[in-house]
């Protein structure tokens, strides 16, 4: 029987979500495939949404696998997380179609990058927000955003793995201030790798002076990866939710 | 020359404020002292508005300490937070009387606790809210914590130490709700060991249905810390304000 479960996790002490090599280990789905075996269903594949990086958040991952449970689907739920690490944790479970997969199936998924924008650095955010010091127009950085919407070839803000098409439907893209907190928020069809990172980024040029919003458009439209900021830190990122 | 200066920290991986024999440090009052010998005021002892017990949480901890210190006091604020780990950071620091004392002077301190109120777990609220999974009453919490307020002898939430005073005055006490989060807010001119999470311990009494509101009351009255609830876990506490 396949079983899809929404997942939430702690990125912080994670090589992200994908199961490598051991001395790369703990990932998310190791974790996870880990507390399968442990009650009683070993060999195991978790199927993920999509791989996030290391040291980035989710409350929406989605999985999918296969195992044979005998009871019902909340005794599963409740015997995962009694046994996984408490940084990770299982939300929902249900039972699904036998081909349902949590990637290939998924027509949505929405990413917020957390900023905590205040002259001095916050303990308690430090873990979850990326500490901005000087102050960000985030109007500016909502208009930059706003540039995203719609399908466009987003080449210049992710890197492609050989042949990949590189063009992705932005559904939303905004920016909200929660003082003291700026949070960007995407929801796209797909993304590159590293695209949200690499768009956070630029957007953060924006809000910092350094770049017109309208700009963004002309750094989009380049397809060049030279003409985008760098990255941010994977910790400000948080996958909130996959749609199917 | 005295400085004052109001201290945010992550307790989670500290054993307390109050600096220890070295087998339990970190502490951060270590962690403080260790800045300053790190910027060239070697042998400064911190002193501090109250002692916050291992793996609780402070944004509004208040500290000073004397150093001969020869430019202005912004920039001593930016030595010590380059110098402190991540998880502890000085969010203002200024000159004060030479006999200025945080813990004498206060004439009130704030404390927040935090309950993560939902069927499942949260990761990425773990180090900072206590997760109690049934639904709490929080409007029978609120109207229990309103007994609180005023001048009591609250011997049944603390632990004295030989001969102390068990009176205190509670200016405010109640139970917001932000869903999923509920926090408990208290306000005292001081509080004896362990109170707050006593206190919260017996409200959760209420909140779970165990105890009626006007219980609290009695309990309070009784002196006896038998009556009161067991006291809970350090993670959701904050020392959010000290006033002088």
């Amino acid at each position: 029987m396949r079983y899809r479960a929404t997942v939430a996790y702690d990125g912080t002490g994670y090589h992200g979500f994908q199961r490598q090599a051991p001395e790369y280990e703990p990932t998310i789905q190791g974790e996870l495939e880990r507390a399968l075996t442990k009650i009683g269903q070993p060999e195991v594949t978790v199927l993920g949404s999509g791989r996030t990086d290391a040291g980035v958040h989710a409350i929406g991952q989605v999985i999918a696998f296969d195992v044979g449970w005998r009871h019902a689907a909340d005794a599963l739920q409740r015997a995962l997380n009694a046994t996984l690490p408490g940084d990770i944790a299982v939300l929902d479970l249900t039972e699904a179609a036998p081909d349902f997969h949590p990637r290939y199936h998924a027509v949505s998924r929405e990413y917020v990058y957390t900023i905590y924008n205040a002259p001095m650095r916050h303990p308690l955010w430090r873990l979850y927000a990326l500490h901005v010091a000087e102050p960000l127009d985030a109007s500016a950085m909502d208009v930059a955003a706003a540039m995203l919407a719609g399908e466009h070839d987003f080449a210049a803000f992710g890197q492609p793995t050989a042949g990949e098409v590189t063009i992705r439907r932005m559904m939303r893209a905004e920016c909200r201030v929660e003082p003291p907190l700026v949070r960007v928020e995407l929801e796209a069809n797909g993304f590159l790798y590293r695209m949200v990172r690499s768009l956070v980024g630029t957007l953060l040029a924006v809000g910092r002076g350094a770049m017109k919003p309208e700009q963004l458009g002309d750094v989009l439209d380049s397809r060049d990866r030279s003409r985008a900021a760098a990255v941010v830190p994977p910790h400000g990122l948080c996958l909130t939710r996959v749609s199917y």
